[in-house]
């Protein structure tokens, strides 16, 4: 059966080793079958924007056309005129909060809506194709085959959990009580007829940015459970996957390492989101992860090439 | 169909209005079927004591075998000691917090494994029965009906969310990412070995104590959506219940009263961890909830009775 299964992976090692892993999770009990995935970079294409930050280019353009004084704020002008040097001034986390604070005080249903919208009638200006068509396709297979193990798939992403949430049943068949991320805080409020809602505030929750060691805390918080798989492709992923296993039992480690410039981008990791004492693929070979070359590993790349 | 469902179940009212609901819920799409359920007095029973609190007197007989001097702290000798004036003057935050340090340095596996050893070898005292036995048959029924009907079912307890969590998939079919609880927090620490884990802290994390409006944003942080069906017996569920529905479409609220004193308990709700402003049965006429009478309408309470 096993040549009928990862059509999209190429034989090899890093094949292997998924097959290897299905096969020996049947020895793990069925609580402790989670498979935790990275979305940027390890679900879909992070090049040459994060998605979500088109998302947020986009909400930025609509907000202007009301709100023209926007193009003031030096993080947003920042943004608007591909100010690198500005950008880096400033800082992610301060253009983040900026692009963030766009949504303040929307219901959690209507930035949903905003979010499903984007996806639906936007495409990727550069390929010209709908965001999710940006998908990875040998990765969407290896969720279908963890699936049918047993295994609880879930995304722990750097990006806003909320923002993920909106789309992961769609693109990823995930629930949203399965997606960790960076969580916008809600403040509690009632309507005129006095029945409660929620609104989002410009705040991250508690939880913090959803990097490095809080993906470990927060993953733990929401899931409630450590995985036996993770999977991720930066510096920020590093503590998930060190973590996997940590519960006993068989286990796998997966980095993508991006390095086919034809078919997707090649770029070397360490240039995430998240700072790291070294490169991801030293500590990969040191901790014995298994490294997925997207240029060697992959046969098929994007789901709409 | 309809008379071989909900089988512990006396035909009136309550279980009208449920029936009626999950044949409703087919115009409801799949992502909005969310059933949110509290849990003590909701899915078992609560009296004389909670269930987590026995947990932690267990916890506190051991530890005072090799700590005799934790008899000294105040909140621990009132508890021993079932001092109820100490306990009010104390408050039930401070009793609880140091009840909680008991666990702190915990792994989250190890804390897990504590709560299922509860659950296999202690008997509730005054019933003399497994603490599962102290489940509500009708709203394990319920429970099925709902998976039956394609919803996702969720637990969202003012009781710690790792205490639930350990025996939720087991007990009540949940699995731990479908958990909402007071969350404690988790420290981020490496073995000797440089692997990350995990460790209890005695801090409740940033959600707060979940009751009351933090029922309703820690849902939404955890499960990303708001519910169809919300259920609960107390004033801490009071805005759980009110936001059931909120997003549109078929919803029900539903409120456990307890007054059959001859098979489970009778008080009223107002006796509660949470305070309120009128009575809950006052609020339930005024929002126009469905209350489930335990004397009226449930034929067999609890599943080991």
């Amino acid at each position: 059966m096993s040549e009928h299964r990862l059509p999209s992976w190429r034989e090899g090692a890093a094949r292997d080793a998924v097959l290897r892993f299905l096969a020996d999770s049947a020895a793990l009990p069925v609580e402790d079958r989670l498979a935790v995935l990275d979305v940027d970079g390890t679900l879909w294409c992070e090049r040459p924007r994060y998605v979500q930050l088109d998302f947020f280019l986009d909400q930025l353009d609509g907000a202007l056309r009301s709100r023209p004084g926007l193009r003031e704020r030096p993080e947003l002008r920042a943004v608007l005129e591909h100010d690198d040097a500005a950008l880096a001034d400033l800082g992610l986390p301060r253009v983040a909060a900026a692009l963030v604070e766009l949504c303040e005080g929307l219901s959690p249903q209507d930035f949903t809506a905003r979010v499903r919208e984007f996806f639906a009638v936007r495409t990727q200006p550069e390929r010209g194709v709908p965001y999710r068509d940006l998908r990875y396709a040998p990765m969407l297979e290896l969720l279908d085959e963890l699936r049918a193990h047993g295994f609880d798939v879930a995304l722990v992403t750097g990006g806003g959990a909320e923002f993920v949430r909106a789309v992961s049943l769609d693109l990823f068949g995930v629930p949203p009580q399965s997606v960790v991320g960076s969580q916008i805080g809600y403040r509690f409020a009632r309507d005129d007829t006095g029945r409660p809602g929620l609104r989002r505030t410009a705040e991250v929750d508690a939880g913090g940015v959803n990097e490095g060691e809080a993906k470990v805390t927060n993953t733990q918080r929401v899931l409630g459970r450590a995985p036996a798989l993770a999977a991720g492709n930066s510096p920020g992923d590093t503590e998930l996957l060190q973590w996997a296993g940590s519960a006993g039992g068989p286990s796998l480690a997966l980095l993508v390492e991006h390095d086919d410039a034809e078919r997707e981008a090649a770029y070397t990791s360490e240039a995430g989101s998240f700072h790291a004492a070294e490169p991801i693929g030293t500590t990969a070979r040191r901790c014995g992860w298994t490294t997925v070359s997207v240029a060697r590993d992959w046969d098929r790349v994007l789901v709409g090439a």
